[in-house]
């Protein structure tokens, strides 16, 4: 995908780490269990650390953690793409939970499938760290891009 | 909807807040903002109160908040329709976002459309309380039902 | 719903299947299956008679005539509300499958959550003409409208 | 994706061309638009050819076309990976429009993301052939496997 023709993101890790800890320090703030691992013009890579702080019963990662990684993923793939020009707002969150999640490290792979002045749209691939190929979940959201920017 | 053939719940709103207590402990353990507010056969009726802690830049109400509401109030609509044998696990949530919520408590109605042997499917309105009829989101939720039960 | 401060609906039912005859005469053409039986401010209610040509092995009525209606139907509930200025445009459509439709008329009940100025969401529960209130399936749509309207 | 791991499907494209004809000859019969082109476990390529029958004023590839495309294509893909043996149903299907389709040919991809003994999941990528990478249509797909087989 990174071709001659694939333009360089518009933020950096650190950049959008720093904007995120600023705009949403309960999930990116200190201490935080959330991080941008990788960008790319219309993809991100994030991490989110096991925590035992969100075990269900039965010891499986709660389904809002896997939501927000999809979410917050999608997001940032917006901002490397185009940059922090007018904030994004979720418009749309469908998640399918595919198997139990083991106490490890989530990993969620996002990719932009539109890019629209008006509308993005994304897709997410979300599996437990070390833990082989089969997903956790799956997710697809819809961003609305404010015109103004 | 709550003629003669309708059947009762078979859990009270009592008895879901303590198993929910018991169960999800960080969603509605003490201080909780979550709460059951009705139930019937297929239905639920679900409250959350507005704190400032869930607040996104821009005094809106994070997604994972409402998110967590309209799965815990399928959730709930289950277990009230067939008792607390064998944990329904959510396979799908597919939330659309509205309009930004007010500084107020969110109410959640929850129906389920399909209550079979092995799947429960529901949909939920979730609007600000005391703010008018419009939603400011709407969900449905898929819930595989163990085959043990 | 229909209290004193809803509008009425900006087009008859007659006026709507002229126009949908005239702009989508594959599905309300002559001959046509698909039928418009009521429509409100937000509001539309669909008819898909039978006939066995739509029919599945095992006789059921296929997915794509059941998202058929219910995408024709949302589109019709945002004609009837904004009346025909700009061709809303599908962005998504959602479709939770609940149990086999009957060899009967399916019956459409189309109602939007949101219209705002860019989007319209909808919900659509489609059940079996005369076979009790187990809906068959559940949908959720999505529209963006034209601007320049 | 194909290593050494990964197992050979269970059918061919002729066997599957074969076996849809028989049971979806609305779709896959004589003259029939929609084709397999490629097979692998968890994993079907899919080709639907440019009709102008099926065009939408505006010239635009009808959603229902695009719909029918990406949940036949899931069905090949689990065809595909457990043999003919016992017929999945949908359960749910989500698609994305993403931009208007050119008068030609669609391809879609079609991945399978969970493969249970109850439930698969799977996501689709549907672009007009020849017109770039952009994607026309993004769609997920649940499917519910009888237990007997």
């Amino acid at each position: 995908m990174a071709d001659a023709s694939t333009p360089p993101p518009k933020m950096t890790v650190a950049e959008l780490e720093a904007f995120l800890e600023q705009e949403f320090p309960q999930v990116f703030g200190a201490g935080k269990l959330y991080h941008v691992e990788d960008v790319a013009h219309r993809f991100a890579r994030m991490r989110c650390r096991y925590d035992p702080g969100q075990l269900r019963p039965g010891g499986t990662i709660s389904g809002p953690t896997m939501m927000t990684l999809a979410d917050t993923g999608l997001y940032v793939a917006i901002l490397a793409s185009i940059g922090p020009v007018g904030l994004a707002v979720t418009t749309n969150l469908n998640v399918n939970f595919l198997k139990k999640p083991a106490p490890r490290d989530l990993i969620a792979e996002c990719r932009l499938v539109k890019l629209g002045k008006r509308l993005a749209v994304g897709e997410v691939a979300i599996w437990s760290d070390g833990e082989g190929e089969e997903l956790v979940a799956h997710a697809t959201g819809t961003y609305s891009i404010p015109p103004e920017r």
